[in-house]
C-alpha cells in the first residue's frame, strides 16, 4: 500500500498517463496460500490473484488461509504484518471450485475474524456451503442464505457457466467453466481477465476420457484463442497422482499421462502455441515419493515441449 | 514399539510381575497435536492420549491431525517416521466433544489415508459428521450411516451421559459429560480412566453463570472425589478469551476470571485439593496480545493456589 501511495505522488504530474497505464495494464500477481492435494491441514489448495501492481485480490479456492498467509508475510510479500489484516483487507472475494473440504476449509476456519466479502461458485458449491458448512450445526452461518440466524457476512454469488461476471473492488473479470470431478460431481475452472490478459485456474478435475466427459476439450476451446494470441498468461491445473494409479482410483483426478494427453489437445487446438504459456502443477497429493515422481513423469512425458511449473506455499509468481 | 519389544523379552522370565504390572500400570501420555481455538488450520484442538509407557492412544477431538504429528514425529516423540504412519497405528479411536469444523477439520481432511476404527461420541455430535461431513457430497461418507455410498471406515459409537465405555485396542475406559456451548448446544467432556488414574478433558464449554446451565456444577461433582483420592492427574479445559471480553459475546467460552470461578467451585468440592492437580489451558484463541493478557490474568487471579499449566503442540506431556 505505501509503495502505491508513494508512486501516486510522484506520479500525480503525469496522471493522465497513470490513469491511462491503469485501464491497460496486464498480467497477474498470484500467491499461493497452500498447494496440496489433501493430508497437510497447512497447506491445501487456495491461491490469491490480482491484477498486476494491485493489492485487490481475489481467491481462488480457500483449502488453508491462515497458515499460506502467515509464510507470505514472514517473507514480507505483504506490507500488512499479520496473517488476519491481510485477509480481511486485500482478499476482496473468494472464488470456489468445489465443496470438497480441502478447498474450504480455511475459509469456513477463519470466517469468524473475517470481514464481509462476496463468494461465486455455480449453484452446486453454494449448496454445500449453505447446506453442510455455514449451518447453526456444524458451525455458524456466517452465508447470506440458509439455517437462522443468518450472519450474512458472506453473500452467495451463484455463477452461470461461460459468463463473464465482474468482481467488485478488484481489476478482475471472471467467466467459470464446468468441470467433471468424478462425473456427475461438478468442479469449476476459473477464467480470470484483467484488461486483455487472462490466467486460466483449474480446481480438481479428471480427464474427459476417464470422466467420459467433454468439459476440459469445451474448456481448451475456449481459451485456444488465447494461447495463440499469447494473452493467455498462465494455466493452472492439478496433478494429484502419478501414473501408476489406476483410471479407477483416480476419484476425478489427473496424473501425469493424462495431463499431457489433455495438453496435447490443447496445443492442438492452439496450432502447437501452447508451449509458450507456463503450466503450474497443482494439487499433487503427498507421499513419500509422490511428487518426485510426478515431476520425473512429467518431464519424461513432455515431448510437445511444454514449460511446466511447480507452485509453492508462499512463494509469489508474477506473470 | 521397539523399546517394548525389547523390554517384552528382557522381561520373559518374569511375565508374572510383567502382567500385574500392566494391570496396575497408573498415569497417562499425552501429545497435543494442535492447541488454539482458532484461525490457524495447522493448529487446532487435538490431543493424542495413552495409558502412560503404551503406544494405544486416543484422539481428543481432531482439529487438526497431520501438521501436528509432523511436529511430534520430527521430535522423534514415536519410532514411526511419517505422520500418516503414527496416524494409522497408534490412534486406536477419535472421541470427539463436538462437531464444530475446529474440532474435526484433521479428521476429516486425513480419512482418506486413515485406517479403520471408532468414532465416539454423544448422538448431537455424531449427527453432524454423519448429515454435514461425511457425505458424499462434501466429501466422501467414511462413516458407517448416512449417504450412500457407505464407505464404513468409521465406525460411530454413540455415547450415553455418565456410562463409562471401554475403548478396543487400548488400555482406557472413558466416561463422557456433556457440556454446555451456548446453551442447548452440547460440547463434551471426557473423563479418561487408566485402572485408578483418571485424566479429564473438556471440549469447549461456557461457565454455567453464563449459560445458565448446571453441567459444570454436575462435572465437578463427579470429579471432585478423584481430586481428593489423588487419582485426578490433570484436567485440560479451555480459556478462549481474556477477560475483556464480555459476557455476550464469548460464545459458549471462557475466560480467565469465568475459569477460575469454576476452578473454585471445584476446589470447594474437592476440600481444597485442587492445587495438586496440573491445570492445562486449551483452546487460547490467537491475536497479537490474548496469550499474554489471558497469562497475566490467570497468574494475578490465581488466589486459590492452583497449578496452571499451558499446552504445546508437539509437545509430549506426562501425567
Amino acid at each position: 500500500m505505501r509503495l502505491h501511495l508513494i508512486l501516486f505522488g510522484f506520479l500525480l504530474p503525469f496522471i493522465g498517463i497513470e490513469a491511462q497505464s491503469q485501464t491497460t495494464s496486464t498480467g497477474f500477481s498470484i500467491i499461493p496460500l497452500g498447494v496440496k492435494g489433501g493430508l497437510d491441514e497447512a497447506n491445501l489448495s487456495s491461491y490469491m490473484l490480482a491484477a498486476k501492481g494491485s493489492n485487490n485480490y481475489i481467491c481462488l479456492d480457500a483449502g488453508t488461509i491462515h497458515a499460506g498467509l502467515q509464510k507470505a508475510v514472514a517473507t514480507k510479500l505483504f506490507t500488512e504484518t499479520s496473517a488476519e489484516e491481510v485477509q480481511k483487507n486485500n482478499i476482496k472475494a473468494y472464488f470456489i471450485s468445489h465443496a470438497h473440504l480441502d478447498h474450504v476449509a480455511g475459509l469456513i476456519l477463519n470466517s469468524p475474524n473475517d470481514v464481509a466479502k462476496n463468494i461465486f461458485g455455480f449453484t452446486s458449491v453454494i449448496e454445500i456451503l449453505k447446506n453442510n458448512y455455514f449451518t447453526a450445526k456444524s458451525w455458524a452461518n456466517f452465508g447470506s442464505e440458509g439455517d437462522k440466524p443468518i450472519l450474512n457476512k458472506y453473500t452467495y454469488n451463484y455463477l452461470t457457466p461461460g459468463k463473464e461476471i465482474e468482481v467488485a473492488q478488484t481489476e478482475l473479470k471472471v467467466t467459470p467453466y464446468i468441470l467433471s470431478h468424478v462425473n456427475p460431481y461438478e468442479s469449476s475452472a476459473f477464467l480470470v481477465r484483467n484488461n486483455n490478459s487472462y490466467l486460466l485456474y483449474l480446481g480438481d478435475t479428471g480427464a474427459d476420457v476417464v470422466e467420459k466427459s467433454t468439459q476440459l476439450n469445451l474448456l481448451w476451446k475456449a481459451v485456444a484463442d488465447k494461447v495463440v494470441a499469447k494473452t493467455l498468461k498462465a494455466i493452472f491445473i492439478e496433478v494429484s497422482f502419478n501414473n501408476a494409479m489406476p483410471d479407477k482410483s483416480l476419484y476425478g483426478h489427473l496424473t501425469p499421462r493424462l495431463l499431457l494427453q489433455e495438453m496435447k489437445e490443447l496445443n492442438k487446438l492452439s496450432n502447437g502455441q501452447l508451449p509458450n504459456v507456463p503450466i503450474y502443477i497443482t494439487h499433487i497429493k503427498p507421499c513419500a515419493t509422490c511428487e518426485a515422481s510426478i515431476k520425473k513423469e512429467l518431464a519424461v512425458g513432455n515431448t510437445e515441449g511444454l514449460t511446466i511449473k511447480y507452485v509453492e506455499q508462499g512463494k509469489a509468481i508474477e506473470r
